[in-house]
């Protein structure tokens, strides 16, 4: 396939829903069709591909879009392109419905498939950094991400107002299972007291100290935020420090899935809008097989392979910051 | 102790936290002190009374309070303050501290203990309506319910992008371990499909019925909200649910402590700021042992036997709004 | 036109918008179908009807619409509704459509006009207390009220941090031009110093008082909220007040048009969905020319000759709340 | 004065207040603390400096601060600090104070004050970037914008929501006066259908064109964004547009002082709180006369110099994202 006959192209989400996935496909919608291409939307991620659930899309399609959390194209983590059958199956459909380049939102898993893809089948697949877990590699943020945070800040606000009225310690956890982007910055917006990261191990014993300076100022309730994971989460360090200090008043609050959703904040907007403009633009240009990104307010063509390295540099001065605010 | 000679009145926040807690602090104070009366805050609800943990309160005290969550006397389910010997300390506490009347701003147990209170000391105690589950009787809402109605359908709308976005069946447990107004109507208002309150007996099968109904629209996603119960919860109905209906994609989300907090809303300070207001002019009146309520926007005196009842009456036409709605 | 063989019916917004007309159209919708009527839906309130621009509504036309402020319907003040001959033509109009009754949602000059109409055609109109101002008679609150209290609320809350930052004294303009209710109920539950409303004479002597109260006490910010009027809103005080005391920093903020959007709050959507399913009820009753309101958290009959008495009484309580609240 | 015997630090914020102020002062003080530095609070920006209100800060002080908009030490434009003489009058009380540098969290203006003073006495000046205009060089976003930014797009999505349901033409000023950031990006971010900002030059057949492009779409409700301007704001351009084009209903909104406000965002509490801690480490490292910035999520040193040039350059490719969207 040749990018100087691209004339119809696909896009879909996949993958966890992120906020501003919507405003996304708003723009590479606009300005594709402002461009002369068609669009077609693409439902349910791969897994529509595949079975070919495909629909020309206008601009009326996309109107009233940019404030709505979620995506209008559904979306789906599909077990069957990642199989070299499935995605010879969704190539056959790209073909037969005369898709002649992908657009793809979403998170590190869809963009790897993208890749998986695009070199089987010599396509062009431009990514979008549609994830709220901030883990791609070469954008300063990732479409979601944002949202997220105000959510999570939002939500600990909250339970900070009952955390202080009756004086308990509190472990809430959020998502971010592989990444500790959203608890170690939501620990920070939120004045909480220390965060338990993948990137950083966090034993009772210094949770002990911790909780020993507080009680020495004589704060009386405090703010744990815990990343998300299968053995050690919230409920785990609440049963431990539970157990060595009986004396507190120990409760676990796990926001889940309303972290996901909602209005996406000005600045998922804006990101999701940028980027989806610059897809179309990277079309234009030749550009194959790269993410959108947005570094130092200038949008990046990030190589698929590099976005989804699995090794996005920790900041481990926020670490430093955290423990100096905390005090 | 006689009406006419009260010069002094304490006020506590005993129970749960309720947003709109501080701005009934903030009425009764500047109320008080406007009418010529001392005001002593009361920390830690009736234990602190009892330890005698009070302070004079000024305009001050209490200013730039009236939009924050919590309650800055903080709070406590007293298990001394059931017991009598527990009130006979509180009441010695009053007496040293030269206070003649009690304002108490808390739910169905503190309340109670007021009562207790009043009848075995001869004093005058007059409640405040604060409790999220706006489970008492002759008031039309109880401070905290409209912001926690708010928090939980902000929540709801939030979930229903990830629903709707990945076709899942969502079961959202809410706070009302007894009552089911939260639940009820946070379904009504937040488009919910369906909702399990105490006062209503519901059956898988009902629950089969409505999603085969579901099925027929070809609606993918639905929301069933839950009341909080220690058996019967959002956990225990998505287990049997996905037993019966494997084909469903099913989620529980438990909503839990950051229902308690945030800024109240404009709805639950003015209740707070009018009931406020209204207790000093109770205590003027020579009101003794009653809650101030609001019913049909008018201030109302209800004797704290009556508001305590325990059978606030479920409206079950709500029951009916909800089904007709959820179509 | 007789009770007994109305089958068709058809709904329609006028006037301001309010948040969770869409919810109340989305009731009526609902409900109406489920009890077996045909639902029409009427574009841009009166004008619409006049020019004949009606469709056939289904339960899907109004799926996903509870949350969104606006209304799907649009809206508009018609001058040809009120002539003799603009009526008439809407007659033909809802007889040519097969329409048996109406449901109008609207405020006071909607619900005048349906009056009127019933009047002269001897039809069967529902009126649902659609707006902003809280100003119609036989209802504890209007759809619209809640959300818009919160918005301006929101927006002091804002303006406080801005006004004490820099100490300044702040008129804010808000809405309700014969009606204090939002005025005033938004002073008490922001705070406010003191509120200006067509129900009660201010003069400057009396703003003079206040303030020099406020001096003493050493604020020096203070926030003033104003019904909107022709002559003397928000401007006219500040330039009065900068004349008199040219020692404050004034500034004047009118909220204007963003306090009728938003997402409606858990009280509107809840409301407008009781009185949607209301009027269905009501219809089905034999009621006609009823305005369905909610009173004492029951769902009450008013004739719309009562409902849009042009005294709907101000309580005057609330004066001396704020004035005791604002020491 | 020589950076290895900087043992005092005065923190104060200046000019417009901004929403992050607070958490900016938070953490300069505890950073500050956890260093070993003594912190010193300054009110009310220059002016305060230079009347010697000036308070020993603690970890207390800065407590609960962090989501909360404004600034605790309050603001001022200060005039004396413009001359010579109120410089040395600054510089005098510093001296008095034991006061060995400077933390100043403000916008151009206040920069440009910290510089000329740093210039004169020889003294450590770091600046912190608070101002919701985004005008500073040298940093990826100033402290506010973000909130600034979230509450403009809620306003905005409100508005829509009436300009949807009356369909009618908005114009909806915005702060921004020398720098169109704010204007552009939340016209992209509301998807409104156009942005007038001083960087480009707007004409009213420009506007009429764009006009004509919505009706043949029959679009029949627009939105355009205008930064504040003393002579072609909101007002002059609906004028114009009303004297033209008399079959359109066009409405004004002018945001005002709402803007400044609110609880800050999480991007704008952790700017804040990361910029704050850089701060200290800057003077532990030697740095004078520098800005604190965050540049491609890395903390940055831009001297004052260069962080205040005029000309921070305005991406003109927003302008082409919002005319490929709006179409």
């Amino acid at each position: 396939m040749n990018m100087t006959k691209i004339k119809t192209i696909g896009v879909l989400t996949s993958g966890g829903d992120a906020p501003g996935m919507n405003a996304a496909i708003r723009a590479v919608t606009r300005a594709g069709i402002c461009n002369g291409f068609n669009i077609k939307g693409i439902y349910r991620g791969y897994d529509g591909l595949i079975n070919g659930e495909i629909e020309d899309f206008t601009t009326e399609n996309v109107s009233g879009i940019i404030m709505s959390g979620g995506t209008i194209l559904k979306t789906a983590r599909s077990g069957e392109f990642m199989t070299p059958e499935g995605r010879e199956e969704a190539y056959r459909q790209m073909i037969a419905h005369g898709i002649d380049a992908l657009v793809i939102i979403g998170g590190n898993g869809s963009l790897s498939g993208a890749m998986e893809f695009a070199k089987e089948h010599d396509i062009c697949c431009i990514g979008l950094p549609g994830t709220i877990d901030n883990d791609l590699y070469g954008t300063d943020s990732t479409i979601g991400y944002d949202t997220t945070m105000n959510t999570i800040v939002e939500c600990v606000d909250r339970i900070r107002d009952t955390a202080q009225s009756h004086e308990r310690i509190f472990f809430i956890e959020v998502m971010g299972r592989d990444a500790g982007f959203l608890a170690q910055n939501s620990a920070i917006a939120s004045g909480a007291e220390a965060a338990i990261i993948p990137e950083d191990s966090t034993d009772v014993d210094q949770l002990a100290r911790f909780m020993e300076r507080g009680i020495r100022k004589s704060k009386k309730s405090c703010i744990v935020i815990v990343s998300e994971s299968p053995k050690c989460g919230a409920l785990y360090y609440a049963d431990r420090v539970r157990k060595e200090f009986p004396q507190y008043d120990v409760r676990v609050s796990i926001l889940g899935h309303l972290q996901r959703g909602g209005r996406p904040s000005a600045h998922d907007r804006i990101l999701a809008s940028r980027t989806g403009v610059g897809a179309i633009e990277a079309i234009m240009q030749g550009q194959r097989n790269v993410m959108i990104g947005v570094r130092n307010n200038e949008i990046a063509y990030v190589p698929l392979s590099e976005a989804i390295r699995s090794d996005k540099p920790f900041d481990r001065k926020l670490i430093k910051v955290l423990d100096e605010l905390s005090i």
